[in-house]
């Protein structure tokens, strides 16, 4: 979920209300907050936590929903694990503590101990791009053995490593595998992953619930027609400018001209302007999203 | 293919002929040479030379054969282009010059200057992990306007990527999209690419071309049989030693282990020792490669 | 600075006095808290105030206090800020924010929007290591025209960036030049720096005063003397463990032995054991840090 | 050195001669040909024995002449070694292989192969940038061990590397340690390196070797005013262009608007339009290089 903002750092409850109804109508499974489509790290703790309480009591237990406690410092990480079990949360996800280079028995060791304070199953999440570590294959064995590591959500672009996962978690079910860019979930479903935590579905959620659908049917034609349409938007709705940034502002700017929220974005990113937003309206057409 | 040697610099003529019957035998489509996993940037001319030589006599037109130019100079590269259509090649692949940092406009202008002296089809090879530069998708685009550009494989690792190529050139049939890793030949066959090279072929070219049978037909029982598989053979014979190196070593390793060649690296790769030959035996044992 | 704790995240108080008049005993011009030495994004806010507050309160004036405020969070960057202020801090520290990838520009507007909220003078820091960015010349150059952009900290490693800052402020002497590995300080100053801020500083003060007195005064035969003594600990007691993090540890181990605080690490480091610390205590005493 | 061509591959001898003569003239103390600057691995091997011969020949044993053989293969690096040594070559200078990822212990073993099969004085050269290998601490002094490796040219960018290794060979005078960019000369000679090798030679040698003499002299001022205006002309006459070869192009521009050589440059890159070539007239006029 993106966070909807009408100031940089000021939630959007309405927004924020419309946004969850609209994922939940699209016929989505979960809802996942403060990931990194959400600009968690960009927001402070106060809205943060807003964050957290307003979408457990607009969703009122329909959705599982899943929290991001990502964080530098153990004790924030805790202390946003804690708040979000209290508000009823089901599920929590963290990224490894990024700044500092560690090894991976530095990461393991800080997941151990993170692990041990808080009360809700705790997803691994692999982000390298974001946090600039890999979580290595045996540290996620390592700390797949603690009691409450469910699983992993991976959003590392490689898909050799994945696909490493699914073959050395082969008798565990039980230890679910998610793949973080929609680019990638229909192959990660296809060839044994349990799933996708996509960002598109904040504009178009069924599209994103259909594929997963197609992938885990087997269906390879209607599979092929809603991967090429997802390839599309990404090759157009999020590719307006050329910052790296381009990504998640084509993506609220989308969800704007959807007319759910506004696309009010948290420091370091600016909103498009009028040109860009008119891009991307097109782009949107083109692909089916708006009439 | 890999290069099959005597010494580090020495090719052996006879393990060449083997792994090229073995090869054809087990149903692959197509041999390619001097690539990555053909060590070819650790050899001399001279041994280039030969690898072309008798890879085109030996295969007697029975497979389209495919030859590496990669090299930081541009005359040296057409000068093998020009000794591999000598030689009777069928076509050529390319990556990008290393040791440089260049940016989109200079590769461009590079394969442009390339192609125009060489008078086979060209492949692009993406490579980022030994070239350090990626291709760009609008250097693609633009490269794959010249008469003799016939696709592009991708070693990349990253499928978002790939699927973006094969949505780009959705009405480009003609352009071909290979995947390098054997790892992600499944996905990319099944989701719209047109076949991968495979260096596991080296040992059991039966696996692959079955693996690849299978995406093409879309058996998805079949497939996740044989990728599953795959990712035995990427995540056990593949990773016996620490170094980035175990991949072409364990792969040499076993196909020695099979009778085709022995296992002499090129420099800076020096084979395994007996512990972790006996390992990679194991591992291959475990894997059905061996009785 | 580093940060003396009780337990991960519980701030030594009595070590952090003890610390301080350790450092104006040996004649620092100023007490930089909350920088990457000082482990700040590691520690919760609690506990960053606390160091700001018992900093401020027990320094009492004797020197500037210099207060790191980097964060991922604009609001948490000002809530800082202005805590310092409040607290009687004399200037701030920001380095970029990371966990997204930024263009200059975005980089540009997120310390404007900073600036514009702080009441104190700011350095830019530039640590590509720890944020992923490079703060280029040109974003610089630009910020440097804000009324409280006071100068800029490098600890980017690369000495042509540091030389070309130097070139461009030639005609700004207001424009402070710090360079940040104390290993550079010497040449930082003897080209046309203003000064260091250096984190060995915390084991003994009057070797890097002396250094920087010396690279002043143009005392070369006495600069190399102390420099050839910086790069002995530099490559015995900061080398102790094959761990990135084995500088902070090495630090903050031989503070300890010094009998100053602890060497309690914050998440996700731990302190040596005892093998390390013996193999720090006699890398000290070759280096004459301890008798 | 530069290589001066007439086309991309075909060297201008009668530049070649002019440039060391120019060189010569100006007072360096050697000359490095097939560097980085050189454009060495961009050139055909025939060309670069071209510069080998041509070199020496115009030389005549004036000037100890230092050739690079860095190659991805050994083989074609020890033929070059032998050319060098029969032309009458006095040192090599290496860098890693490059293309294949390597560890430490296996680029060690490549040097001391590669060490033994060549008959001269061999450089080890740390570039980073370049082959994407850093040649760690405990290799080069390992190698260091071989009887004919004579010291290690630095142009790794980080001054803290280059400074561990003059305190790690603090007893070894014989061990000469030379640093890679103009821009580090300066302090690397005033804290215990024996040189430096300068691309910007090649346009005005007697700034360079000015600046070593007041470097090696102790000379502050002196050196403060030459080490100005070197930053000025690597912030100026080598950033006309956004590309990362705007260093290799202005140099070779300003070489050409000395009169010594035109500046064809070897592929993939190419050389200024007029538009740039002014620029870089306007920057060497300013910076004292052109009346």
């Amino acid at each position: 979920m993106i966070t909807p903002l009408l100031e940089p750092d000021t939630l959007d409850v309405v927004g924020l209300e419309k946004l969850i109804d609209h994922l939940i109508h699209g016929g989505v499974n979960g809802l996942f907050i403060l990931g990194t489509t959400g600009e968690a790290p960009a927001l402070s703790y106060k809205t943060r936590r807003e964050v957290i309480q307003h979408t457990c009591r607009h969703n009122a237990e329909r959705l599982p929903v899943i929290v991001g406690i990502t964080d530098t410092s153990l004790t924030e990480a805790v202390n946003l694990a804690r708040f979000a079990t209290d508000s009823g949360a089901h599920a929590l996800v963290v990224a490894m503590p990024y700044y500092f280079a560690s090894s991976q028995g530095e990461l393991v060791t800080y997941v151990q101990h993170l692990a041990a304070q808080v009360p809700l199953p705790l997803f691994l999440y692999n982000a390298p791009s974001n946090v600039h570590h890999v979580l290595g294959l045996d540290a996620v064995r390592k700390l797949s053995e603690l009691p409450n590591i469910a699983g992993l959500k991976d959003s590392g672009f490689n898909m050799i490593y994945f696909h490493k996962l699914v073959w050395l978690f082969r008798d565990r079910p039980d230890f679910t595998l998610l793949v973080g860019p929609e680019e990638l979930t229909g192959e990660a479903v296809l060839l044994g992953g349990h799933g996708g935590m996509c960002g598109g579905s904040n504009i178009y959620p069924k599209l994103y619930v259909d594929l997963y659908k197609a992938a885990a049917a087997g269906d390879l034609p209607e599979l092929n027609r809603l991967h090429s349409r997802i390839m599309q938007i990404s090759s157009t709705v999020y590719r307006v400018a050329p910052e790296d940034s381009s990504y998640l502002r084509g993506m609220k700017c989308a969800v704007s001209l959807k007319g759910i929220c506004r696309d009010v974005m948290a420091e370091p990113f600016q909103a498009f302007g009028p040109v860009e937003r008119e891009q991307v309206r097109r782009h949107m057409i083109a692909a089916g999203l708006l009439d």
